[in-house]
């Protein structure tokens, strides 16, 4: 059971798609950890934190979105909106071809959409954003870590 | 390793693709977990049972696959087919645009296929299955959660 | 935090799509396993080791990837590129519609761009790799297990 979330995004320029999205994770600061793929609830009484110091290699359940494009002068994002309340939480995912406030518009109508369908109030929604204007290869990576609390070394 | 298998299904509306599947997980019982994504083998001796009450936000290993579709009127479904027998078993998804009974048939011949190539003797095919025919935009999911029999409040 | 790392590569024909990529596992040695899919990093001091003998529906951490073709004929092929240091390493997959040759050319390129960037040293570079020529639906795969060293049996 997760109890810590950590926020994060970042994006990049790389010579192939795999490697500009490798260095957005970079970018992002979370380059050197496995990252498994989850689908996207908070748990109640989760906290929100920066990112411990954990070893290379470190597993770590992530709900991620990134978006890649080689059209210069295209601007890419992706965006994580984290609603929270009482009850616990939802994480809603939105990644296009467009400015980051537009997908945090998307995104933060899912959570809202998430919260009336649980019947749970909504408290407050809080975003991993990022936007990139492509270069020659670029990626955009939002992300939100899902850690155990005695992860973090105080 | 896992123990104990719960099968879930259902199907819904929503406004966007990502909370159509997230409504449909609702209306599977599974909505509150964060699933990761697992292929898709039936550990030796695993036994099936009714979904546990897990904790908001509880990371779950899941077989899971799902399809949307925003054409008014068009059915769409969702199966997972799980064959099991004495070494074990195996956990097939289809999902198409077109009625259950004809994703279960495929499903079912890929488990035959799964069986026949390990040399294993199939004792029974159970299935989780979804069919929904879209209003607006809709969604049907079906999922196997490999779980922890510890996980089990008796 | 896995300290094991095992490589499979396999490459086999099915009747569909799902199943040529499960026989391809078969062939691989990994096809009685859970594999959760993960991204992408050699921990510090990880070995490289022969594959454990794990129960049937073990869950494990696995960076892979796969293709599936049914152009008679078509040559496809699957690679994991690891590259290894003093610091760590990464893995960088690639799969395509053409030879092994090529695709372990351009996944090596991937894992030297990863090293630059990170300001680490490459020590070496090992692969995964898997190439096959369709005769009516093939499929390719490449994978890399990360284990915990206690899970080998000496």
């Amino acid at each position: 059971m997760p109890r810590l979330l950590h926020f994060a995004s970042g994006c990049s320029e790389g010579l192939t798609p795999l490697t500009a999205f490798d260095n957005a994770l970079r970018e992002a600061g979370i380059d050197n950890l496995n990252l498994l793929k989850v689908s996207s609830i908070v748990p109640k009484g989760a906290r929100f934190g920066p990112r411990p110091d954990l070893p290379v290699g470190t597993l770590v359940p992530t709900v991620y979105t990134h978006v890649v494009s080689n059209l210069p002068g295209e601007v890419i994002s992706a965006v994580i909106a984290a609603g929270v309340g009482a009850d616990g939480g939802v994480l809603m995912e939105y990644h296009h071809k467009g400015p980051a406030d537009d997908a945090q518009r998307v995104a933060q109508a899912m959570v809202e959409e998430g919260f009336a369908r649980r019947g749970w109030k909504l408290e407050g929604v809080h975003f991993a954003s990022s936007e990139h204007k492509v270069d020659r290869l670029g990626s955009a990576v939002a992300a939100v870590l899902l850690l155990d609390s005695e992860e973090v070394t105080p």
